[in-house]
């Protein structure tokens, strides 16, 4: 069996190209372009809480460092130097290149370099930070959006938490809709170019990982703003249309999906429709951001059904202790 | 019981000082300087395996920081911003109460900004990345050792694994002992004053995590060269004389010692003494560097004993898989 230093060398060492020093040493070492801030985001992803134990590890691999990339994403960042923390029960290495295979395929696409980590026995357990590079100014923020700013969503919500669901035997999918959301929910794709494009046009942004409603929320609180979804203009992919009621859930409360939700003004609606087509990315108005409602925090967030009337909404997003 | 967003607001979240965005967006905004690389490094801290189940949190969070402090004095570097990701099996106010206590306690005395995080449920698991700043250049490497360099210990090593002895029932530390090898363990002190003042004086550096001898190795191996250490001198806690063979034994191979282990040329004797006296840390010339041996890589580091002979080395240190 290998070494937690063979391990590292074998599966998660590669020749550096924009560090001046990577993995092997007490610190990697980077230098930062002149006029750029450095966007930091860190996720812990853990066995059964975030992925099933039998979960492929290349997909593993994959959404490790995707989640990450979404966060910054959503500030318009480019991202460039990783480190991952793993611990791992034991040392299945045909596991852990399989892991490594995932990772490093999403890593070269995204011009992302790991440069440095810890290894370690436990409780499966992934720990990634990334650091992406921001234009001074021009990150999407959260607390930007403003009265009378549309509110646009990528892509579509709701598949992933279906994938969930239909394995924990709540819901039951049709086989192409169970592939469609497997497929979601295993190899998110992070909306880097989409988050870069919408530098100084979104007044701001938030990657959906917890939830449509409860993430709005969170851009909601930030700006001192409330916000109004259209229950009938939420793209809707094909299995969240099959599952009705529970579809709805999905879409609203869901979590996972690693799309980006963020608010533009009227006047840039144009803009933003190209930028959707340059980026190959779908891009759907959603609501419109109002002033802050005086009724308490938790209807700052309205879901209009087709008769304009709310939507009474019960659990709204993943609380990891709820 | 509060949600995970509340825990963060509540215990993980503090005004910012130097990051332009910190906890509450997708990622955290900071600047750095001109003229200085960015130095990054991650630990990972699991229960069992590095920390006893019943460890006071509030120590434990010290420790977290220490250990990725420990890491950046070894470049020489200087400590800046950190991130924190933790998971917990369940929300414990009073435990996470402490935990930050004493993580915020070291960071403020240390310079170091909490800006971002994340927050899951899981077996428990700490692991920080910690940024740090470093003139560009002037990093404090694991390359640059070369023969005839003197070999420098900060402290002493051996502490530490001899209170994990005790808890374990492998060794019977006196009382005395026990409370000063226990200190050592909870409550470690990273040596950031001294990394940085050994910048441009020392050849090279690491700080000694996973032993004396297989960290003392790992400079050999990046810098390509071999060491002697000599028994007699190096520095001995009261605990580790006391403990006679595992005493010796803790010494060289123990681990979880967060001292520096640094070379430099003979002709700096007196600067580097100055340095210690200066920084207020027992600094002990122990060894020094050699050719590299041709005998293989195990061999690269040998231990005199007070015949001259060479010791015969089992277990030299700490593989988390081993």
């Amino acid at each position: 069996m290998p070494s937690e230093f063979e391990l590292i060398g074998r599966y998660f060492t590669r020749p550096s190209r924009t560090a001046a020093l990577g993995v092997g040493d007490d610190c990697a070492l980077v230098r930062q372009p002149d006029g750029l801030a450095l966007a930091i985001t860190t996720d812990m992803l853990v066995e059964s809480v975030h992925f099933f134990p039998d979960v492929d590890p290349e997909s593993l691999g994959h959404k490790t460092l995707a989640v990450n990339l979404s966060d910054l994403a959503a500030m318009g960042a480019e991202p460039r130097w990783a480190t991952l923390a793993l611990a791992l029960p034991a040392i299945d290495e045909v596991w852990v290149a399989a892991f490594a295979r995932g990772l490093f395929a999403l890593a070269e696409r995204e011009g992302v370099e790991l440069i440095g980590g810890d290894t370690t026995r436990g409780p499966l357990n992934l720990c990634m930070t990334l650091i992406g590079l921001s234009p001074t100014g021009l990150a999407l923020r959260r607390d930007g959006a403003c009265p009378g700013d549309d509110i646009w969503l990528s892509g579509a919500t709701g598949e992933a938490a279906l994938a969930v669901a239909h394995r924990r035997g709540t819901v039951l999918l049709e086989e192409a809709d169970r592939v469609a959301c497997t497929r979601r929910l295993e190899w998110p794709q992070p909306r880097t170019a989409l988050g870069k494009a919408l530098r100084g046009v979104a007044s701001s942004a938030i990657d959906v990982s917890d939830g449509l409603v409860q993430d709005l929320g969170h851009i909601c609180e930030r700006s001192g703003v409330g916000a109004q979804l259209v229950a009938a203009d939420l793209p809707r992919a094909a299995a969240v249309r099959h599952q009705g009621e529970a579809g709805l859930t999905a879409l609203l409360a869901g979590g996972d999906d690693y799309e980006l939700l963020f608010t533009a003004p009227p006047d840039l609606r144009d803009r933003v429709a190209r930028i959707g087509l340059v980026c190959d990315v779908p891009v759907t108005r959603v609501g419109v951001i109002i002033p802050t409602p005086l009724v308490g925090e938790h209807a700052r967030v309205t879901v209009l059904d087709e008769r304009g009337g709310a939507l009474a909404l019960g659990a709204t997003g993943f609380d990891h202790f709820a």
